[in-house]
């Protein structure tokens, strides 16, 4: 059976839903989803533009342009980050600007219309009604295929927008490194401060089809460019640094000629990047790929099979199953190497790491629920916070982590609750003395938020601390 | 026999000398060396400002203040970078500017005279008079070794600077990660963007006595900082992330007691450091790593023995060959494991991996002398510039690189030279096949320094490419 008809990836589109419809494996670490708009965090008078927190998953179903494809995407959270690597196929003139260029004319975005965007877990279809080009998106665990149909042009071009960022900010970008290894294959990362404070993601991008020429523009300003400044390093020079660069790859197309691009992600390395591509879609198969997703999603939502329900309310029942499989996430390549909170290389050993814990939006429902449905993974899950607490300078269990950083969003320790609640329910092998442990040195970190205080009164004073109330109140709770 | 007693390490430092005097073994990764001033690269109207240059090797005989030790120097080069992790005891009221403090008082430098001054290879010496602090540095291939003896005082400090370079200039700093582990224990990294323009130094940092407290300052603004903004960031907070930052360590001194600091480096990451660390000085014994450097040394400098010479003669003869012996050095960690030009980490095999290639300077005389003092290093040498060439998105042999980086500075490709005078020499087991094939390829980047134009009119045309009758001549030697 299929249950995967069920599922409207759309629903939570609109407004504070803070979801996306683009297409991901279960848990997977690409989530590769259209971006609608290009929402800078501040305003010109540095307040802050609360605009930007309608595009937490870089989607708004009320748009009618995108400006591209990003790898990385949260899913129903209430602050943001990520977007990483955002893909976007054009024709015509070259803009490397997504909303407006320098001299007012318009960016690489395209109008669409839903009529013609279709999602389904796993796929995600539109028109890019500016050039006449469809995007069809599916993903591995690691990798996303993007697949885009062109008109006929000698004008085709491919650009990798490495500035843009949900939550996009001045400074928001450390450093890109690029390197274009040959006409069908680019490597490199990016490095990011924002809610992460030492973000990095590595990727390896692979082209169906050769390029014919392509080039990059900085958008920061150099102090010293070193002796680079012998070459021509805006066109066909194959190695590309800075902070706040936007490349593109031109393309001659035949009418209805597709040119597809293999993306895959990595904490680890560039090398990592490249051996979880060739491991996960050694092939050019796009629907290969698509019907794989598709089953591995099949198995995760006939794990509830309801038959009373009408179809309007099946659909609501397995729309929100499916959001409980988008997030932690899968964070480690395929040889089990993943990067850790100390910024060095770790190996996973006898569980799958993960990221992305949310824990005071999850330690109450959606872990508990992961005990039925999920037991083997959230032991992995339990495992990766454990692998946290070791990795911590803090020693802490994670507050609120994603990407290899503690964001210390939010208030409580839950991590100790989803660990207590899988104890008790006798779920996973993990160690349950260490668990404990983990627990404790948490609960006993003086100099975190108001945690120094309750430990000395048993209460958190509002004077030295706020939201007191609340934090004794978790604290209280996850203590017992 | 004692052939150290022979090398002056001052000889060379006045003017534009550009050699340093401190401590380091033959080749070593850590060159831990005073440096006396803080020269900034450009004037406040963006103009380079030529005192610079005098700072290539950190250090000037003439000057009578030194603002710290750091643990990476060039020795010889015309143009510069490096001085990564600057180390200052001080004792007093904290300040944490090395020259003048932002309410204008006397920065944590000190004066020196030369009379308080002592070198030999392996082991610096100077009286910080400013605080009545002997300090004296020693250091293994990988691990610079810290004695710092201090007058009673319930105001030690021990300044961690990395905001320091040499050739320092605004945005040199890219990012800089430390982890307080413990009370005696500190890791992380940083990273900059100067002539090398993607280079990232990792470090672990021993002490040998707890510290009682600590701290950092930061000397960049923040866009946005998250929510690390809940902590009191700047007092014994463990986890210390931005971009120029000045992190100090407090101690309580009886007089005379003696505050000991190993700091290990690696290219690949902290867990490397730390390893490299562990691996060559397991011990707290100052003498027992002095007096191995020193054996190592005498080894190095007994390979020419002159018995004919004055001994003055003989100072100036066994200085220089001791400066022979100061660069290429070894870049790789005990484990073989090297931060290769891809960024990617790289494993040696059946070599020692080796950087800092100023090719121009050394393809007549030092490679040649090397074939002879030095074969089996020389052949390390060559497999690394073959490794180089392997990782060089550009398949080219370096032109000028050090860290893991091409900085493309001079002209010519003079690894080619290298190559070949240890060929026509029989000197090592690299592969000749491989080296020709290199070399071929290094010569056909045509977009490389008036190449192209080179390969098609056989010279370099003056109206096409600065330098052009040099390079020329440069381009057929190598190619000869």
């Amino acid at each position: 059976m299929d249950f995967t008809q069920y599922v409207n990836p759309f629903i939570g589109t609109s407004k504070m839903g803070h979801v996306f419809p683009g297409a991901t494996a279960p848990f997977g670490m690409v989530q590769l989803s259209p971006q609608t708009n290009f929402e800078l965090m501040f305003n010109q008078d540095n307040s802050y533009n609360s605009d930007t927190y309608k595009y937490c998953a870089g989607y708004q179903y009320k748009d009618t342009t995108i400006i591209g494809f990003a790898h990385t995407n949260f899913s129903g959270t209430g602050h943001s980050d990520l977007g990483d690597f955002l893909v976007m196929p054009t024709i015509g003139e070259l803009a490397l600007d997504p909303i407006v260029t320098k001299d007012h004319q318009k960016g690489f975005y395209s109008t669409f219309t839903h009529e013609n965007e279709e999602a389904s877990p796993g796929y995600y279809k539109v028109n890019l009604d500016s050039y006449n080009i469809k995007a069809e998106l599916t993903t591995s665990d690691r990798v996303g295929y993007h697949k885009y149909t062109f008109p006929k042009t000698d004008e085709a071009h491919i650009i990798l927008d490495m500035v843009y960022n949900v939550y996009h900010h001045d400074n928001k970008n450390v450093w890109t490194f690029i390197r274009v290894e040959n006409d069908t294959l680019v490597t490199g990362y990016r490095q990011t401060k924002g809610w992460a404070r030492t973000r990095k993601v590595f990727f390896a991008m692979e082209f169906s089809k050769p390029f014919i020429s392509y080039g990059h523009e900085k958008y920061n300003e150099e102090t010293y460019d070193g002796f680079y400044r012998r070459f021509k390093q805006d066109e066909n020079f194959p190695e590309i640094a800075g902070k706040d660069i936007r490349a593109y790859f031109n393309f001659d197309t035949e009418e209805g000629e597709s040119i597809e691009i293999k993306f895959a992600l990595s904490s680890v390395n560039s090398e990592g990047a490249l051996k979880n591509l060739q491991a996960e879609i050694p092939h050019w198969d796009f629907n290969r790929t698509r019907e794989e997703t598709k089953a591995k999603w099949n198995e995760e939502l006939s794990k509830i099979e309801v038959s009373t329900l009408t179809l309007d309310d099946k659909k609501t029942f397995y729309s929100a199953l499916y959001h409980t499989n988008l997030s932690p996430i899968i964070y480690e390549d395929v040889d089990g190497k993943y990067r850790g909170l100390d910024q060095n290389i770790h190996t996973s050993d006898g569980f799958t790491n993960h990221s992305i814990f949310s824990l005071w939006d999850t330690y109450r429902a959606l872990h508990p629920l992961f005990n039925i449905t999920q037991p083997k993974r959230n032991n992995d899950m339990i495992k990766s916070m454990l692998a946290h607490h070791d990795e911590s300078v803090h020693s802490m269990l994670p507050i609120w982590s994603h990407y290899a950083n503690e964001n210390w969003c939010m208030i409580g320790y839950h991590a100790t609750s989803v660990l207590a609640d899988a104890m008790a329910k006798n779920v996973g092998d993990f160690n349950h003395e260490r668990a404990l442990q983990a627990s404790v040195n948490t609960a006993n970190v003086r100099y975190f938020d108001g945690l120094g205080d309750y430990i000395d009164y048993k209460y958190v004073p509002d004077d030295k601390s706020h939201s007191s109330v609340s934090k004794t109140l978790e604290y209280a709770y996850n203590d017992w």
